[in-house]
């Protein structure tokens, strides 16, 4: 990973922690539920973009670096089990 | 919203951040992809499993509550914003 | 349900239905799997669609009904199954 | 793709096709919403199952002859834009 990229994504992180923290306070202020849950679908949606960008990157380097040295069913097998979870 | 409820809330949100810290440190310490996408669709799941206590909580007080005081077109049109947020 | 709303969603049935058989055939002839997938998905939107006009339908109808009927629970719990079933 | 393969696909489209023309059936029956409602979640789940085996072949034969092939930059964007439009 380069470190550009990692940077990005832990200022992504660290987005998602203060967003959470947000979160805490409503809920120990006893927020309106619906104002919650808009928080934590977003919060959700922050995650999700974060995601797609690791994805991209590891199809990028890891799966074509993974297919050049012959490890090509160990790859195949760890996407297939990403889409399961994310699917699930 | 009850006491009890709220205290499990924040152990749920409490919890997600302590997986977030984590998953820093995954990301800082450059660890392999496939394994950081494992734990941020953990952290996902454990926030929709909060928001589905927190609707089910919803459901049950705020929705009767509104209906019984004449605010059903308020608590209808929340619910299908919710809806189409978390379809998106 | 009024007769205008069946018959839109009827109308959104035969569409589907109609995708659904142009899929058959693009696997019958062996087309590119990335072709069948972006089809498949464009008929998961569509269904997804339908559903959240009869959910719309739903709250606005017969929830408020089963409220004002004293049926509460029944109404509460089977939008709770629902969202389990969607989320899943 | 091979016969098996493309046979189950098709007996699995067939199958949606089927259980699509009960849901008609039932919108058309005026059928109470939520049984109607728990019919098209079971479709969706149905085709994304299809989806999942579908991608699994894609992802086994195209992928990897396409990376073999050079065409690893279509290959690779193709992934990121089918994950998109699931995620969407």
């Amino acid at each position: 990973m380069d470190d550009a990229l990692r940077q990005d994504y832990v200022k992504r992180i660290n987005y998602v922690e203060g967003h959470l923290k947000g979160v805490r306070k409503m809920i120990e202020e006893d927020k309106y539920c619906v104002d919650v849950l808009r928080q934590t679908l977003a919060i959700r949606k922050a995650i999700q973009k974060l995601e797609a960008l690791m994805l991209e990157g590891h199809l990028k380097e890891c799966v074509l670096a993974g297919v050049r040295e012959g490890r090509e069913d160990q790859v195949v097998s760890e996407l297939i089990e990403l889409y399961r979870l994310a699917e699930r």
